[in-house]
């Protein structure tokens, strides 16, 4: 999906606010469902799921047979792909997330004031979230799934390059919130082309949080041309910094894992920084290691002299390097004086995503840990470990990496706003 | 201030940047502070505010001085007068804020994962919270010290009428900042006019949140033209809506209470919306008491035959009076059918702010405060209690009107963000 720059036409400014007014209808009656009647609905949608299959399949094969035609990358169809087996993982992912816990209603602070109000926090749904994202057509399933279990309307638009996909999964999603009682407007799906993203973008009033997800190129369109509150996510521009007191092992295997145990993702690695008195013991292992891995290496002078004296092969690394998001077997790697010239590195680099220190120095670790502004900050472990799943929050919608509302993955409660009950018997301003 | 849609030129880009990056480079300094060092400082700008009362005096004649050969309302200058009494309030705010807890560092929530990685979200600082506000130049001693005690650097652009009274406040904080061995960038004042608005609310990855406190047309400009991440504050149409289950004597104090106690403000209330059931028994009563405060009153026509026969000015409402926060003693009021046409008024009139409900059928309340979306509902007690002092919060910077990040009063844990901290012992993803 390219920069969404095209005004919205009157059409597309019509179908948005059509589809937003139903959902918004829509929200009004899933904010008041109780957990039981949403676990029973998402059961109920992936049943359905699991039942038109064939439907889905077929529809995914005609968006393969039409990217294979335009020339998709294999890597890019494999991601759009949807066989028999996936489809039950994506309808298995509605029964987990019908097994967490509600978080509408919990009552997050409260107090009785002095005059004897009655105060107390709740969550309450956001109302209509929309989502703008791109290949992977699993997220059409999970929006809608953590968007019912959240007590939200989702209005999505997903990648061209998945249309029939998307479609048949939201029809059948719809037809099985209908069959089950429910405002099929809980989910839809917009049609039509960037115009239509406009239009979502400026539909204050009508949206009440926008979610992208897709590329740094996508995630910057939307974030500063959306009049609409916006969550910017997942772009991870991720730091490994082994310094001087490292543990040389631990540091190899982190700063291998981190790179390369999934590198298409925005938790993977994309620099690895070595504090200059263990460069000479550290750089020849790693980079070979991930030489070995088939990493394309980008090194600085002081790490391309290591890799020439090790004969990996590499690349003299550009500024241009160190700021890509390379989101595969590329990374670039420097030498630097210090602590404080890693975290300057970073500071000048970074993303805000997730940064990582190896060290066994306490005073660095707590240094590197107040210092560095990031959604998440790790020590002695792999970037790989920011992710809703791995923190034990059963699900994501999107990795934050802004500081407004959430930070880091979002699950279930960062899908929510509050309200504030107040509760007297008669009680004035005096 | 009128709407800030003037384009910025290069030297207010380049005013915003300066500024901005040194905020930047002072948050980074105030993000370490320890709590002791923080109030310690408050303390001293207090004292230093104290010391200044003369000069800070003087500046604010000048820009009354100014104001009233301008025209300016004598409501406008009242708001905008800081004589020595009003600076001691002042410099009282900021030992206030000294004696409130510190929200960064606050452990939200944590655990240990199976794995054995230690995880915790920790409050931390925004880094560069941006004001843009009116008259009233308290707002710039307060946003200097909930900034301070938040750990955030602030940049303000303040009203042009208080131009002379903030750069006296700001030099005077500079000053004592800097004699406290603190950055002075912690607090800094932009100069200029709407171009410099403007380039503040485009001043992405500069300015970690922009807060706007003002007018509804202020606001407007700002949440709608802003790349920089917004916090909408205070614009409150606010309706209490009185049940045909009311007691009404209660109704009445609440309805004179929250129109009139402090007309000028956002939780005043701006609607009256009666049940049917008993509108003729407490519509005389009400109308009679709200025109004795002086109220106008704007009725609809069940509203006005009950004025008409209780002797009590009025005239027709129209569709703008239910729709305009009128800030003064106006206010419309209209008779609704039951529970649903109040609740259907207030969604389409509503701001979202505060709303209210008067009865003692329980589950009318129910229903109100579960269907009426708003940052605060209020069943039996006056729409003047959504504040953040009221609260107990201690001090307050806006109150949102949003449902990103926060809802409500925000007070000192409203100005943070938070990090993922991990630790582990060489963990890495399997």
């Amino acid at each position: 999906m390219a920069e969404p720059t095209t005004a919205p036409d009157a059409a597309d400014t019509a179908q948005v606010r059509r589809v937003a007014e139903a959902a918004a209808t829509a929200s009004r009656r899933l904010a008041l469902l109780s957990r039981a009647e949403k676990d029973a609905a998402l059961e109920a949608l992936a049943d359905a799921l699991l039942a038109a299959t064939d439907e889905v399949v077929a529809a995914n094969e005609r968006d393969l047979d039409r990217g294979r035609a335009e020339g998709m990358a294999g890597s890019l169809q494999d991601r759009l792909r949807l066989d028999p087996d996936r489809v039950a993982a994506v309808a298995q992912a509605l029964r987990d997330i019908a097994a967490l816990p509600d978080p509408v209603g919990e009552v997050v602070r409260g107090s009785t004031l002095a005059n004897g109000l009655q105060i107390r926090q709740v969550r309450v749904p956001m109302g209509v979230v929309g989502m703008i994202y791109e290949a992977r057509p699993n997220v059409t399933v999970d929006a809608a799934g953590l968007g019912l279990k959240s007590g939200n309307a989702v209005v999505l638009r997903g990648g061209s390059a998945a249309a029939e996909t998307n479609r048949a999964l939201v029809g059948v999603l719809r037809r099985a919130l209908e069959a089950h009682g429910l405002p099929a407007d809980a989910v839809s799906l917009l049609e039509g082309g960037h115009g239509v993203v406009r239009a979502l973008m400026t539909a204050r009033g009508l949206v009440d949080l926008l979610i992208p997800r897709g590329g740094a190129e996508l995630i910057q369109a939307v974030v500063t041309g959306s009049s609409v509150p916006v969550i910017e996510t997942g772009v991870g521009n991720c730091h490994v910094y082994v310094d001087a007191g490292a543990d040389l092992e631990e540091a190899l295997a982190i700063a291998v894992n981190a790179k390369t145990h999934r590198p298409s993702v925005c938790n993977a690695a994309e620099s690895l920084l070595v504090h200059r008195d263990v460069a000479d013991a550290f750089l020849p292992k790693v980079l070979a290691a991930l030489s070995a891995e088939g990493v394309l290496l980008h090194t600085d002078p002081v790490a391309s002299a290591s890799a020439e004296a090790a004969g990996v092969p590499h690349d003299p690394a550009t500024e241009e390097h160190f700021a890509t998001e390379f989101l595969g077997l590329e990374m670039a790697v420097g030498v630097v004086e210090d602590l404080d010239g890693a975290m300057s590195h970073i500071r000048r680099f970074g993303s805000g995503h997730t940064e990582a220190i190896v060290t066994e120095d306490r005073a660095a670790a707590r240094r590197f840990v107040a210092e560095v502004d990031a959604a998440a900050v790790m020590v002695n472990a792999s970037t790989r470990f920011t992710d809703g799943g791995e923190f034990g929050f059963g699900a994501e919608i999107g990795i934050s990496t802004q500081k407004l509302h959430a930070r880091g993955p979002m699950a279930l409660p960062e899908l929510t706003s509050t309200k504030w009950v107040v509760e007297g018997d008669g009680q004035v301003r005096v």
